[in-house]
């Protein structure tokens, strides 16, 4: 999985039937700190993130491993919203810290 | 998945049986803006998309999750035309505005 | 999809046994004109390519969807010779007009 | 699969259901030696691994095939600790020696 | 696939049971003339490989197409050894002139 920072969101009306309901978001993937670095993906949420939230997201078939994308086209999916990140038992990401 | 801009077709007339009726497009990857990026894709359309429209499309076993698509040797397909993005709230791209 | 030249081929006597009659091939990634750019990977073919033809190769579990790889350890495979290809209507490629 | 040093830990508590219980490990990549090198996943462990071990994981849907990742939305797992790496005969890294 | 030396071994003691008895070699990524290039990898041997040869490795969910990956978490396979490789008709490869 990786770790990106939900910046934004997709509207798309035109699409395959099995996609209707599904909300699309933009994702950019971030440091351990929450840092924004390259890459990006739009990911299908199934957890109820919101712009802003820092979260994990799965890729490739994994990503229709959940009730939201079993069966669909969808190659990334948001499965987790960090709480925080420690690192060598340092806490580099703390959501309830985040001014975002 | 990723967005992208469609700005070509590939004809291929010596391909697998099953890939007869399949409309292939040369996808360049793009911004949230609709800007033109490093990255270029040749898709499976499954949505009636045409060159010029900003899209999304799905890549590996995902991308044989459409009916035009499935158990076919095809690692990227179209599944929606984009019609707004919006980055924290700000519209970055529309479609009625594209000028493309 | 990616577009690529083939430029080579593998000989390996010593595999895995479901790789025996295989045609092993070299192919270099080429933008929509046929120039070579960055990338190679050795492909099976599945629809008769040569050494100098553009063709499509697709990735992933998507290379075994072919009577030629089914089940079998292939990752990559040629599944279509390119007759042209047309960016915003003008063409790029052209096979009948290719010189290699 | 691809050796990593594991750095850090990931705390989600509002997650795919599915992903109860599970260890969120980031694990950065390293060279033959255990020296850091770019590169950087969220991966499941599935072997006990912790903070400081250099690992093997690996991606995609292979990343479901252990017990504790099966049909779950997981595209990286650590599925083993690496003991020591020999390079042309020479030991490169060596657990037992490894300061961190 | 792709071309690669084998160029070290890894000893992991602390694994997934049932990758219990499986060769662990690192393979870098060569040209086809067999010159080291970026990009390294860990895979499991299935054709009796060793360190100095020169291979092809398929990935992802086709390095389960053997009978020694099948249904583990492996993702990346030597299924060949590279006896020749040739370019537009020239060998830039021989293994019996492989000083290596």
């Amino acid at each position: 999985m990786l770790i990106g920072r939900v910046i934004g969101e997709v509207v798309a009306s035109q699409k395959e039937p099995n996609l209707q309901g599904l909300k699309l978001l933009v994702v950019q993937n971030t440091d351990v700190s929450g840092q924004l670095k390259n890459g990006q993906v739009v990911a299908v949420d199934s957890v109820g993130a919101g712009v802003g939230e820092i979260v994990l997201y799965a890729s490739g078939s994994s990503a229709r491993q959940t009730s939201a994308t079993k069966d669909r086209p969808v190659d990334a999916v948001i499965m987790a919203i960090v709480d925080s990140v420690t690192q060598s038992g340092n806490e580099t990401y703390s959501k309830s810290q985040d001014p975002n």
